[in-house]
């Protein structure tokens, strides 16, 4: 798939497949494509959390924030959920500056794992001291982004940006809708 | 090429090609792969600003620092520099908080100069009010990092890190080494 094809198919998907099993190796390799990534004065402070157990997986899920603009949903319901997580985590005793970093290697993740034939979101919406109750997590970790993963199952359409209203939204077939604004918007004359 | 190799052959590279043009089409191209990418609540508040002439990347350059690791080297001189750039701005007439988006775009924009034949570097340490200045840019627009964009005229090798030494250096034939934390050392085992 050329890059645009794998950007375009990248998007934030929410509901999932539950029952599908990501392997390890799989979070590995999504991992490596994040390695090779560019970082900050090449400080590569970014750790890595791989879970695709039920177990883990149900620690992690509680500590999500899902979908802002949809009030009415709590989140993908028993069934959906996703089957893996990778949390990106910031290791403080490198730096206490991790730049964009995270954003860097997440967006590497993303593609790779549309490129393995998933999908996810990038969470910043985090209850972060309770995760870190849960996992156990020492101090010198901040967790920066959590990557949740599965196999999509919702449909996601994109559609033109109007009255500068960015908020998503589903259609009475559940389908995700995102606005996205257009390139002309996005560029400005020199 | 598949993610991997794309991401792979994509290094910070910081000595180019300068005679090679650019054409705004491909500038464009490679916005409207960040345009696609993932946005914190879908607020997209990034701004690009495309350059490809010779008069506005002399504007650019003097803002940058190159790479501060290099002591002895001041930048690449003139015949080696960049001949574009994408200026990733924040519109903070939109949000004050841009999250890591412009991380997620940058990787985006990065991965498909690569495609498109081309290189360059995430460059955040910039001369930021000179830079508005020379430019003429309003205040609503944060600048928030340069890409330098040119035909890549240098070799990148990737070693493995040793004594915990993230420095990269050029050896004595003038290639770039830039040392790299293994995946062992990245993933936390649960």
């Amino acid at each position: 798939m050329n890059l645009k094809d794998l950007v375009y198919k990248t998007r934030s998907y929410r509901r999932f497949e539950e029952s599908h099993h990501i392997d390890i190796k799989t979070l590995e390799e999504l991992v490596d494509l994040a390695r090779m990534s560019a970082s900050a004065a090449n400080r590569q402070p970014l750790k890595y959390l791989l879970y695709n157990t039920t177990e883990f997986c149900d620690k992690v899920f509680p500590s999500i924030a899902w979908a802002a603009y949809l009030k009415e949903w709590e989140g993908p319901h028993k069934g959906e959920r996703p089957s893996a997580y990778i949390i990106i985590l910031g290791d403080k005793s490198i730096t206490e500056s991790f730049s964009v970093d995270h954003g860097i290697a997440a967006q590497s993740i993303m593609l790779g794992a549309t490129e393995a034939g998933i999908g996810g979101c990038m969470i910043a919406s985090i209850k972060r001291e309770a995760l870190r109750k849960d996992l156990n997590l020492p101090e010198k970790y901040e967790i920066l982004l959590i990557l949740a993963l599965g196999k999509p199952a919702e449909k996601i359409v994109v559609d033109e940006i109007k009255d500068n209203d960015v908020k998503y939204w589903r259609d009475k077939n559940d389908n995700h809708h995102v606005p996205k604004r257009t390139l002309d918007e996005l560029i400005i004359k020199a």
